[in-house]
């Protein structure tokens, strides 16, 4: 297959006024660039359709794909419809199913009004994406040479639907099969693991080997291509192989987003809990660990303290102690993370506490974060400088990576009190 | 002033991957709406040279002001500074005072290497923005009846740097005025404040006023424009008076961002001091309660507790009647937020629990989330009903609106347990 250059315009004077976040085009885009597709521009415009009409003809000349979010549904009178199919010279047509399920939610509904129909209007011959997360249909056609699919704009119907439908769309039109694995490393960074595969990765054109930094992490994406998935797979496999041999204790898993999700199946393996309690963090550094997602099947709960009166009520901490040492210290961390592992029953505690700033306690630099891990009679504690510049959610992030990298290396007994 | 447009252009290989989202263009194009320049694009494009000249000749012949975020800075070659410079016939020179403080930067910092310094080459004329967040500076210059800026990617040193040179920079282009002030309203949706101004709206040109949807609630942006800040004032005034009349208790502040702005000044206001407390709702309803960046100020903090025996050792509720009612019900809302009161003796006390699914109690639909306040003798609950479809982001966000709503309405005397 030849390389297929994706666009995404996605429609939205609401996008253009800052109020709200385009992640329609990065979702699409990471799901595009695991199955080799490449995306080579995102575009946003206003709902305007003149704007757009011209948008859509400069994505014709400098890509094969187009792939529109928003602008359908009643509110836009279907603008990205309108103007896409008349770009292609198609007619929008009644689609009967889609009517019949527009007539069954309209009782369900005292929102619906009669302009709502307009979204059972779609191009002739298309291929329709059914919205079983909100009422405005997607669809896909061909034309021109060109491949369009057109999904609705918020979040929670775009994603769903180009997972659902557009993904296997798009894989259809290939005769190459792709195989793709994410190595997920935490401890060093995007640079050093450059530097570490920079010779080879070079050279490396199938499979190819490319290094991500993420906010918090990084990763190595290792893409093959081949005739068959099953020849793909063994073109990828000796290259994973000896990606994590070289980086050995680095790499915490593949084909995940993050350290829990690789820290809570060794947790629940292993029948362990946790707890995790943050102080004077600016109520910022530990969200990450007291709240993760799905975190719940192997956390009992937690606590937030934020004054001095709250960690003694709450969690038992001795008052004198907390004046001495100073709430963003090596000591404070320390109690929390035994406190909280005794006051819960959980098998691991977790305390974090820090400056956030902008204020410092006179004794540590702002930036300076305290994680500490109470686990079977020992308390291990990392100091992590992350300096004045890092915004609170980094901060958070950072901090509540360190706690998972914690218990992921108690777990398989490596040594916990590293320096990264 | 004639109507300037604005296309922003985003250079960055890692956006087209999905690895980051483009934040800068969505807080640039915020900033933007408030001093009244329009944004008529957001463009998207890779770190490839060719492609980024043929963005920047369409953003010519489509914008009045060029604004670039990425590719500065010697992991790219400062592609964009090149780029840019070139589609404008400018040289790059060396500038002496960026120069001097990279030589300051290397001896701190252990990753200097000396392609670095071509960040100190600047387009001939522009204005330099000093990046005191980072090391790549920024710019501005005028050419071909163009303005362009050029701010670095990095969100951190993107945001600040855009706010304490950009903005000033392009409002002195302008020789109007402009006034503009958000008026933000919870407890009634966007399409209600619509339907109440529409008359009205449609027939404002300056002052203009428009209905918003963010996430959790709404706002009516009311801008005027005029010779002079006295005159914009003048003009915007009765307007925006007759709109707080109109909406009455629904608005709860002017120019803030989220509800949490406006309680908490009234909570430090009357000494009130609140905690919080979240249980069984998949560790994310009250995250936005237990852990609001600013809420330290007036919040002891707060609890997390999954499973029963963490709710009855945390908090000392009865595992009897959690049991009975059901972890996602009216009953443990109100003793989460009595507990967690009498726990941390705060005034206030808040307690949220809910399903969020997938998996309902059997009892009560996924979705339901009940908050609670516990304050003066007085428990007072609220039951949410969001349905099924919400994601987790929404739950969490919507479940501390309404509990910063409960605390904004008690301390105003209005009626508490309203459903909205």
């Amino acid at each position: 297959m030849t390389q297929l250059n994706t666009e995404i315009i996605s429609v939205g004077t609401e996008l253009l006024l800052g109020h709200i976040t385009n992640t329609d085009a990065r979702d699409i885009s990471e799901m595009l660039s695991k199955i080799g597709i490449n995306v080579k521009y995102h575009t946003v415009v206003g709902d305007n359709p003149e704007r757009l009409r011209a948008c859509v003809e400069t994505a014709k000349r400098r890509a094969d794909i187009l792939i529109t979010t928003g602008g359908l549904g009643p509110t836009c009178d279907d603008l990205t419809k309108q103007v896409l199919a008349e770009a292609f010279g198609l007619r929008l047509i009644r689609n009967e199913d889609e009517m019949k399920g527009l007539y069954d939610y309209i009782h369900n509904s005292p929102h619906f009004t009669p302009n709502n129909f307009s979204q059972a209007m779609l191009p002739e011959g298309c291929t329709v994406f059914h919205n079983r997360w909100g009422t405005a249909p997607g669809c896909a056609f061909r034309a021109e040479g060109k491949t369009v699919l057109m999904l609705p704009g918020p979040p929670v119907e775009c994603v769903p639907m180009f997972r659902t439908y557009g993904v296997p769309y798009l894989r259809a039109l290939s005769d190459e099969e792709i195989v793709s694995h994410s190595v997920r490393i935490f401890g060093i960074g995007e640079s050093a693991v450059d530097d570490l595969f920079a010779g080879e990765m070079n050279a490396m054109v199938n499979p190819s080997m490319a290094p991500y930094a993420k906010e918090c992490d990084c990763l190595l994406q290792i893409t093959a291509k081949a005739k068959s998935e099953a020849e793909a797979k063994a073109m990828i496999q000796p290259v994973v192989a000896h990606v994590k041999e070289r980086l050995g204790e680095w790499v915490y898993g593949m084909d995940i987003e993050c350290l829990e999700e690789a820290v809570l199946p060794m947790l629940l393996e292993r029948g362990l809990t946790f707890a995790a309690t943050e102080s004077c963090t600016g109520g910022e550094s530990a969200k990450g660990v007291t709240a993760i997602p799905g975190a719940s099947a192997a956390s009992v709960g937690g606590a937030v303290a934020y004054t001095h009166e709250a960690k003694a009520r709450i969690l038992g901490l001795d008052p004198a102690m907390i004046e001495e040492k100073g709430a963003g210290s090596d000591e404070v961390a320390r109690a929390l993370s035994e406190h909280v592992r005794g006051l819960t029953g959980a098998d691991i505690g977790i305390g974090v506490t820090g400056l956030a700033g902008p204020d410092g306690d006179g004794v540590h630099e702002v930036g300076t974060v305290f994680v500490s891990m109470a686990v079977e009679g020992r308390t291990y504690v990392r100091a992590l400088h992350m300096g004045k510049k890092r915004t609170r959610s980094f901060i958070r992030r950072m901090s509540g990576n360190h706690a998972f990298d914690m218990m992921r290396r108690w777990m398989l007994g490596l040594e916990v009190e590293i320096i990264i």
